[in-house]
């Protein structure tokens, strides 16, 4: 990992957990324990990718880094609460994420719940403040395009699709690729789409970037399959070769290891020639897609 | 019930159905079960109240009526999803709704915990969206005004406070006032108050109609709890009784069913009289006053 990416993922954590912390007081009533679960699910422990990649695309259009910051939080809102509900019992029935149980577990299963819905709720609070940005065009630009990532036709549908995969549908290799831009995709090419959202840059602006964004998301889930195939749980945060049990329609499982390696590789060089036209402002973003299929957790 | 009001809400009710209709086509791949749900869960047997009172406050400020259906069904959204939500096992386990099977037992609990957070997304998405209003600033003002009723501080912080107390918290008239006003009347009020956040109204012009909304709210819930104390299971699609059964805190319970009917009909008068200084364009938010504490279901 670049020197710059060490700085760059230790400053955004710290923002992140500040701010969650800042944001989660708990109420003196009987809301405690939710803020509580909500707590134990946003503070520590997370990689905090997607907000990194808000700062880092950011810095390609000049954004007053504190936008990026409370744009990055608001995704990360809608990440923690995908965690919480995919590790439901009726979702994946996960018992441990980032080394501690997951928040049905420390908690309850309606806790859960509803830290979850909060967590949504709270996304879009954060990111239609005027604290954001003080445009209000950029702020509903922000909601509408973080909405439609979340939402049926985007994560919440890739969800969708992984359940039904696993329940017996289709696992060919165009299958798990549509899957997987939408489950996983979707949020990440938003998190990276965000940072010229926030600068203003008009859609017409954003190909090279977008195109960046697509080949980065998919070479971060192939690392994510890899991960969890041949892992170190300890690492990890969680159990490793649970895809596996569970049926998963997953790269390694199509691909097997070597190619899934290889083609997780190709796409970061690839993301990388995306960046050709920018210049040191870049690097930040480099430094991630070649950091993404060589992590450990 | 008025002959305006019955025109309205049969009008309402179509124009919210149709939306959905089209919003939630089921695309051609495997989340086809998903949109089939969130169909289920969404269109057909609603009340609609919540639109009815965007679109009935939105008349108030001459805000057009295409822009006050459209907040109305961001709103209805959020309002599906905590029902889809609330119905879980995990919450209040219910197997009936608006008379037909809760999405978890006509799919699955997976399915309904993802259409539950689809549809939450989706809200969003309306809300933010050019259609529903031509001023970006009022867009992001309706995003964070319905993402704070929506969460941990609004409906998901009331729901909370709701099972803290079947769990056995405190039970008294102050806390299932506050709970009540977190858990339904937060969303309510919202729905109100989109009508003058549509208008362009400033929040110093919004202090009798946010006072209607309070009356309201609290009538429109201690109505609810005296339907499920006495009211006709075929005509609510749902079981009776079952707060009581939960040891819930409700109103009824606190002050017993003929002085919770006259506070209820006391709420619903001081809320028209909030109305003093407006003429015959508040007619219709008068008879949803009158309505709320005289309704069958």
């Amino acid at each position: 990992m670049s020197a710059l990416l060490a700085s760059e993922l230790a400053r955004i954590a710290q923002e992140i957990d500040a701010r969650f912390d800042a944001l989660l007081t708990p109420p003196d009533d009987s809301r405690r324990r939710l803020y509580e679960a909500m707590r134990h699910a946003a503070i520590g422990g997370g990689k905090r990718l997607r907000p990194l990649l808000t700062s880092a695309s950011a810095r390609l259009f000049a954004v007053d880094p504190e936008c990026a910051i409370r744009a990055g939080l608001a995704i990360e809102a809608i990440h923690v609460y995908s965690l919480i509900h995919d590790d439901l019992p009726a979702m994946d029935d996960d018992d441990l994420r980032r080394g501690r149980p997951t928040v049905h577990r420390a908690y309850d299963e309606a806790t859960a719940i509803l830290a979850g819905d909060g967590f949504q709720a709270l996304a879009f609070e954060i990111a239609a403040s005027e604290a954001t940005h003080p445009d209000p065009f950029v702020r509903s630009e922000l909601v509408a395009a973080l909405a439609a990532a979340a939402g049926p036709a985007g994560m919440v549908g890739g969800q969708a699709m992984d359940m039904a995969a696993e329940a017996g549908g289709e696992h060919d290799l165009d299958t798990v690729s549509r899957l997987q831009q939408l489950k996983t995709g979707a949020l990440i090419g938003f998190s990276i789409e965000a940072g010229a959202i926030l600068g203003r840059v008009p859609p017409e602006g954003r190909v090279k970037l977008r195109a960046y964004a697509h080949d980065l998301g998919l070479a971060f889930q192939i690392a994510d399959d890899l991960l969890d195939a041949e892992g170190d749980p300890a690492a990890m945060g969680k159990a490793a070769g649970k895809d596996d049990a569970a049926g998963k329609a997953t790269f390694v499982g199509l691909l097997g290891v070597d190619r899934a390696r290889a083609q997780a590789r190709l796409l970061s060089q690839q993301a990388i020639d995306h960046l050709g036209n920018f210049g040191r402002e870049a690097d930040l973003l480099r430094d991630i897609a070649a950091y993404v299929v060589d992590r450990d957790r």
